[in-house]
């Protein structure tokens, strides 16, 4: 019940137990094609390119700054955890001109403010983060994402804690870039980003006047092998899409809107919880993440001595509060398969001992 | 049998179906130093930076060049195949200036050339690939990492093919950066890259004057998670992490120099079969891969299609040739659980019966 990763499913774990099969054979070659489509419908998109880069969640983010940015280029990042931070961090890393819009962590970007820092400049990308797995805020994004179109921007969107656990509808928003990550509601194990890129977002990759620094996580490479050319690139993690071919074939069946209602309806159950116990949310009222909860830490209570504690007596696991929230929160995790009523309940009680 | 993936050993397979735990636990941390140690004992290196790249072996190639390579910094690299190709292509992304010392495909770098090559410069980097799985070659590296030390470079090797099949010997060899892949001879899936850094090669990384330019990649940062801090910086992918762990447990079993020998052993028995069939290898004599074998096509021959028949008709993968020797050669992969007699014979036979 930390920030992910979140448990697996154990068809998703007996998946991965497969032998494998070459990264170009036909059998593989059909799975690309299901999990490309299955992914879009999960986005919610008709973007071609659709597909998972062959790293973690961070790989994702790096993959959407490297190909839309060259150096010079003007953006403008939403900074309200650890997360934006690192976006920050890896625009400037492409030679970025960076305009920080900076929130308190655990409140939300506001599309005022966006609008306010962009006065005068030309930016080509604005990204946020829309689930900020460090705080627990969700921040709304349709009006950024008009603002920045407004200027001629691309809107790159981080849903590595949303997507499969709250609404995200990527062509409905207009997004141009977004990455995710397996390991929290789609609850496949960490190693691949879901990624999907607009064809307006690809053209701006396609027209580049610089290479793409990164030759690992060029789209212009990566859009040979995973279209229909199939040119040899790198080596595809078979395994970890055969695990994530799976786990995306479960939130099929389960349907995205059930699963989002479950996810709301645990994170319900959680807060009714909590207020028994004279405990609330820290993240911003009306803002608040279902699937990730930032509890704050009761005066007097000794904060990592909690989670030690329900770690070793309990068995659960709950995230620490990261920078300006060490010691003021706990994270604790309703994501994909880890988001159960009686998860929900085990926890309750758990606390309510550790605290007594 | 074809050049990778190669064969997954049950036991592998099974790590990767158990329950997820979290990317900090103490079990996964104490899972962490072990694959750093049998790596160590894999790569006969004493270097403490020794760890899985996130990523498959192309990431791992990144991982080298991004961190000792500024922007105008000067980088001699061996061509013979796709992949010294490939390392132009990373190092120019980076920023480097480029001297190659080609070679014809199937043919090894000769140190000679280095040398000559290296007259009147001052680079930074020296890289070669030691087995190149395009063309089946084995280029000796201890003298060319004698050249390039000589000049005060760093020497640069990629070991994707070599690892586990036959000897490497980062220590003595005196190899500043190596990095390798999971999923060739030691027989997990692919998904991560081992690497290695010499002391030297870290401090390199460390007092660059400008910022690693990948975020995902920067080894100042992956030091700190990988090393005894423990810094978050990305999740990283447990379950391929678990399937490393019992991929370099097997290899320790069954003892690395048995290994090397079992490998050769296996390419000794195909050479003969090859033989009795008129046909011969086509890379340099003397220094061809014991797991990967270029068998050339004979005269008249269909390629393409002995290749299919063996894949629907035997249930046999064996790789095409790529570039200039397309068409010319089949790439026979005997990597780790699939450098076996039993193997060796079906192949030969399906063969026999293709080209009847």
């Amino acid at each position: 019940m930390g920030p992910g990763p979140s448990d697996v499913g154990p068809s998703v774990l007996k998946a991965m137990s497969m032998p494998l099969v070459g990264h170009l054979d036909p059998v593989f070659v059909k799975m690309m094609e299901e999990i490309k489509a299955m992914l879009r419908g999960i986005f919610l998109t008709q973007n071609e390119m659709t597909f998972p880069v062959s790293g973690t969640g961070s790989a994702g983010m790096e993959f959407c700054f490297v190909n839309l940015i060259e150096p010079g280029d003007e953006v403008v990042i939403g900074v309200n955890g650890v997360f934006g931070t690192r976006m920050v961090d890896v625009a400037e890393r492409c030679g970025a001109k960076v305009t920080k819009v900076e929130a308190p962590w655990g409140r939300i970007i506001e599309a005022q403010a966006v609008a306010e820092a962009m006065k005068g400049k030309k930016p080509k990308v604005v990204a946020v983060v829309h689930a900020e797995t460090s705080t627990g805020a969700l921040t709304p994004v349709e009006e950024i994402a008009k603002i920045a179109h407004a200027a001629g921007a691309l809107f790159v969107l981080d849903t590595v804690t949303s997507l499969g656990g709250c609404p995200v509808r990527i062509d409905d928003w207009q997004v141009d870039a977004v990455y995710s990550g397996t390991q929290k509601c789609l609850s496949c194990p960490p190693g691949l980003s879901p990624v999907s890129l607009s064809p307006r977002a690809l053209e701006a990759a396609r027209t580049r006047k610089t290479k793409v620094q990164s030759w690992y996580l060029d789209v212009n490479l990566l859009a040979s092998y995973w279209g229909q050319e199939r040119v040899y690139h790198h080596t595809a993690p078979i395994s970890m899409n055969y695990a994530l071919h799976e786990a995306l074939r479960l939130v099929m069946v389960e349907g995205l809107e059930n699963r989002w209602k479950r996810h709301q309806e645990n994170h319900q159950l959680l807060r009714e919880g909590l207020t028994k116990l004279g405990l609330t949310l820290a993240s911003q009222e009306g803002h608040q993440l279902w699937q990730l909860n930032a509890v704050a830490v009761p005066t007097g209570a000794d904060e990592a001595g909690v989670r030690k504690r329900l770690l070793t007596d309990f068995g659960i696991e709950v995230g620490a509060g990261l920078g300006p929230l060490k010691g003021k929160i706990w994270r604790v995790g309703l994501m994909g398969e880890t988001s159960k009523p009686e998860n929900v309940k085990a926890f309750l009680s758990a606390l309510e001992t550790c605290l007594k």
